[in-house]
């Protein structure tokens, strides 16, 4: 945990925070934060700061709490991501909330298990604690917006423009494309917005529809990608051509 | 599993090859393949291509085998990789596998757990098997060459320019530099090598010495990542920068 996320809850009128639960016990066990000492602390949807230890006791964590910087910029990016197995949602989910990514649509497809639509992983609370895992560690504290939808015809008919918005470039790694990722427009999109198929792959009803919806093949290379490992492939390949590294502040160090 | 992997000692001298264990029960039960179907397989360390179940019963996998296509382009990346928590390496193997990374030295540093070191998925069996997922998984057949080093100095002083080369470009993702990950050099290195550190990073010692060494500092943006998805993350973008994508072999579907 790089990060220690406050909610609006957790605040009291006089600017503290008082934490219980989880975070409490972390800072007790973990980081052994003792009265005087300053930990890093974001507000989420909020700046990010410090927070120093008025109290660190059993169960109980008094922080006094100074906020002033922005979080990290956004990647400009959003998800339709085919639903994956739960075990590789569970690594998913985090490193896209650590990478920015704004909005995920978990959505059906013809190649994702119904069994899935069962697991835990998609409760709400459960996306939510492995959305905060990743903004804990990247230092964030923007949570994405996490939808799921058990159609994908009517998501991508009548929802997917409202919902992901006209303005993004919307890119579809298919196997069958042979036009690699490149700058030419990723790095002007105001927006970028990638699907990403289930194990298998979409079908080419689900690959057609989506490119009758304006969305641009490309191929990702002859290796066939776990979806865990594509996701943040594709999105350091995204944040690559889109620059979105801060411009230099100081020297190289040499 | 998308490829079926053989090694040298399933082949007969007739060619056919036979498998027992998990890669038969794998066909058997998942592939379910029959008498006459044709399953993609490849030869550890040699080509792909197919196999034609002549058996398929309890516990014995019989293939008449044709071995024609190459797998595909290696990714040109070496690793030198501090090592990370256990449960981030059994989802970095076979990520790395998958990527064509061709060797990963995981080396001690001073914010590795001495613990980790204890941990079974350094067992070398236990490694070439999480390789092997990434292979099946990439339909790639090379695996990489992993070697565990206790002492990071000794390693970069003495050892690292034979194990991987001086001929590569070294860079070192490094939150103080600011400079990021451009296309001037890495498009056109022979190799890259990336020293990628643990959870909290290279203490200042191990990025001096590295940069003493030749590594270059770049940044990866605010962001603190896991090493789980930095790895594939910077992998995305060297390849992306190396271009290591066949050229367009066909029209862009429309």
């Amino acid at each position: 945990m790089n990060l220690l996320l406050l909610f609006d809850e957790d605040f009291l009128p006089d600017g503290t925070a008082r934490l219980t639960g989880r975070r409490a016990q972390h800072a007790r066990e973990v980081l052994r934060a003792e009265p005087g000492e300053v930990l890093r602390v974001g507000r989420v949807g909020g700046l990010v700061g410090t927070g120093e230890v008025l109290e660190n006791s059993a169960g109980l964590l008094r922080l006094s709490v100074q906020l002033t910087e922005p979080p990290p910029p956004r990647a400009g990016v959003d998800l339709l991501l085919a639903i994956p197995r739960p075990k590789a949602l569970k690594k998913v989910l985090p490193a896209v909330a650590s990478l920015g990514v704004d909005r995920v649509v978990l959505v059906n497809a013809a190649r994702v298990e119904k069994s899935y639509f069962d697991s835990k992983v998609l409760a709400p609370d459960f996306i939510q604690e492995l959305l905060l895992q990743g903004l804990e560690q990247a230092r964030d504290t923007h949570l994405p917006e996490v939808l799921v939808r058990e159609r994908f015809r009517p998501f991508v008919e009548d929802e997917l423009e409202a919902v992901l918005g006209p303005r993004a470039l919307r890119l579809l790694p298919h196997p069958p494309a042979h036009q690699p990722l490149t700058a030419t427009r990723v790095g002007t999109a105001p927006r970028v917005l990638l699907a990403i198929g289930p194990d298998g792959g979409w079908v080419p009803f689900e690959a057609s529809l989506l490119e009758a919806h304006g969305f641009q093949p490309f191929t990702l290379g002859p290796r066939i990608l776990r979806v865990e490992t594509a996701v943040p492939v594709l999105l350091g390949q995204v944040a690559l051509l889109r620059d979105n590294i801060p411009p230099p502040e100081g020297p190289l160090r040499t």
